[in-house]
């Protein structure tokens, strides 16, 4: 289970004449292509400047009052209302009631110039004792850190190496409107990545405003849980960082940690939420034991069979084509083979919604609910059809059951206020 | 359902000459009988300096350093672990895991001299728009709201009125280290209260720092949902103020709200999950329609059959006799008969343990995990037994077959890694 040491990589980035942050060292990890990655030799690490929720506060392509509307919306009531099925006061009512939680987080450094969870990495709350405890083994640690993450109500969890290619080159203040030098502390060699599961019954009526509260909550659950984990560790008394949607690119750890594989969507679709899930990231000096990443026919299923979510994508930002390296545009990382989405295309839409759309996850067909024991065989017998030969009788099955088909939020809300 | 308007307390909270604070008006609510609520002629509301807690920071008799570490030691790693088994660092480090999202909200408003959710109300995130949405019945909306509380993870929901005989006359400032002026804001008339469920394997190894995970993550659920609550209520766009610890006495709210009857041990005991649970509560002047009180046989149970709380409190804080009006110390309420408890002898005891004891919750017949569907099926049987002729009986079998027995912490552990 434990990997040599000789399995790490040692690159840094480094910055060339030009500013573009190149790996220097080795750009192969000998899990990346059992991983899925494809990595060129232009590989560049990504600046968070580039993503497209940051470039809507300094690029003037982005920024606009109507993109400053809708991330002052999240937190006040009323924002973005108007006179629509799924778009009332209530819809956006509920999906803010959801951020709520995310919000205590996010609050905690504002005045520091941090925005925790979603620029900075999460201050922790206090330094560890520097004696530590007896750990009896790395993988004894291991299976208690999983439990310990699905007693804080983790629906996943995997263990994998810090691998500084996924780590942002620079963040961003939105103090100064600039970006800003970053990292997190050396020495946390390991990642514990966790995945909670988002409200399948709201996902369903995207796009809207109501299907806000999976999303909302689902960064609220992720943001204590993270921390959670992390204060356990800090208590155990080793160093732990806990890490939401800053930092670093959640999708390939969470791939690397063997919680699911990469869809044309541009999402992780793990094995049992499909692509409805958060991802949250504990870095940890912990001894502690590596997850192997996990092929369960994601990669085949979307590459030969299923081109839902590119045909549903209401601004056609996703790729009916084959995984390519050359990049929409600047909020894709460069030098990664793989199926783009052009986030400058998806975003605009979000903007016009006054919230964010998730139609393409909604319609994957990876997307079940599985908290009943017929609505789990169903899934787990899906899985394994799609996985073999009959890839295209398993998507048509799906579209024929009128999987991934919208509710209105109108239904959504008789169903909720019945139950 | 919806309560006449002459059904409502007019009383007011008066400082009599002696500083004490009377009620001016009526003493005695409609409702009361039902609740079981036994007001004498010398009721006065009660201070929050002479909680036990805040009496641990003010008063000489009570604070010492070693309650200072015992608060201390729910946010710093490693204070008050010792070798014993249930209080290694590992035990504590769970606990301290657990009131980390309770800590978010603590942390808040520190700097400005409040300590939300413990000693004051929790501030409302923003103010709502002055533009209500239409509501098309205090029914419906009642409906609503209890389902947006279980959507968010409350266990239970009841609704009722502000009544002011249970708010706190004073709060306690942290920074002066005495008493300060106190109140919620005028208008809230309706209360939400919700009650979330307590972990029922960890509440079982009382006496125990391992069992704190139970109360430390109650309070970051019920910290959390208060507020998702309130926020909802905020964006549509009406008032309202979320409370945990902070304002009010939180039994007799949920009593009044038909969650649950007062048990021996001076805890809530709820229908389905006994006094295993923690307690918030939602003042708002959204309309709403108020639950009836509930009465399924606890107070004639713990009247004519069950001590069992009492003989197993470790120091004997709790009372053999029938319920009185006569207080043990000045951390009870005075003018109300009931069954009391010696909170002095009570905190001592936690204070010892360097974490908080609940063996009363632990050895109560009302709290059984009812999460699989015989063992709810047991417990609904075992209620109405313990609500017949057949008391002694419910009680013989309930300690035959081994419920309330402590497990061990090291058990635990052992359960929960191989989880």
């Amino acid at each position: 289970m434990a990997e040599s040491a000789t399995d790490r990589l040692t690159v840094e980035n480094q910055p060339t004449s030009e500013g573009a942050y190149r790996l220097k060292g080795e750009l192969h990890h000998s899990k990346d292509q059992a991983c899925g990655f494809e990595l060129t030799e232009n590989f560049e690490r990504f600046n968070q400047a580039n993503d497209i929720y940051t470039r809507g506060q300094w690029d003037a392509r982005i920024r606009s009052d109507k993109v400053i509307n809708w991330f002052k919306g999240m937190f006040r009531p009323g924002l973005g209302a108007r006179k629509a099925e799924g778009y009332s006061v209530r819809d956006f009512a509920l999906r803010n009631a959801g951020w709520m939680g995310a919000n205590l987080t996010i609050q905690r450094s504002l005045k520091q110039g941090r925005v925790d969870a979603f620029l900075d990495y999460i201050l922790p709350y206090s330094d560890p004792n520097p004696e530590k405890i007896e750990i009896e083994s790395p993988e004894v640690m291991s299976e208690e850190m999983k439990s310990v993450s699905r007693l804080f109500g983790a629906d996943a969890v995997g263990i994998t190496h810090t691998d500084m290619r996924w780590h942002y080159t620079k963040s961003f203040s939105t103090k100064t409107l600039a970006e800003k030098p970053y990292g997190i502390p050396d020495g946390l060699s390991n990642v514990i990545v966790i995945v909670t599961a988002m409200n399948y019954e709201a996902v369903k009526t995207y796009p809207s405003a109501t299907a806000g509260i999976a999303v909302g909550h689902g960064y609220s659950k992720d943001c204590e849980l993270a921390q959670n984990i992390a204060t356990y560790i800090l208590n155990l008394v080793y160093r732990a960082v806990a890490c939401v949607n800053d930092t670093s690119l959640a999708i390939p750890y969470a791939i690397a940690a063997g919680l699911g594989e990469y869809g044309r969507n541009g999402l992780l679709i793990t094995k049992d939420f499909g692509p409805r899930v958060r991802i949250g990231r504990i870095h940890t000096d912990l001894p502690l034991v590596h997850d192997q990443p996990i092929s369960f026919g994601v990669r085949e299923f979307c590459d030969s069979t299923c081109q839902r979510c590119a045909a549903a994508c209401p601004p056609k930002a996703i790729s009916f084509g084959a995984p390519e390296a050359r990049i929409p545009n600047q909020s894709s990382i460069i030098g990664i083979r793989k199926w783009q989405v052009d986030a400058e295309r998806c975003f605009k839409f979000w903007v016009n919604q006054a919230t964010e759309c998730g139609v393409c996850m909604r319609v994957c067909p990876y997307n079940k609910d599985i908290s009943r024991w017929w609505s789990r065989a169903y899934y787990r017998t899906w899985t394994r059809l799609a996985a073999s030969p009959f890839k295209r009788l398993a998507l048509k099955l799906d579209v024929a059951l009128g999987f991934g088909q919208r509710i209105k939020p109108g239904e959504f809300w008789r169903r909720f206020r019945s139950r």
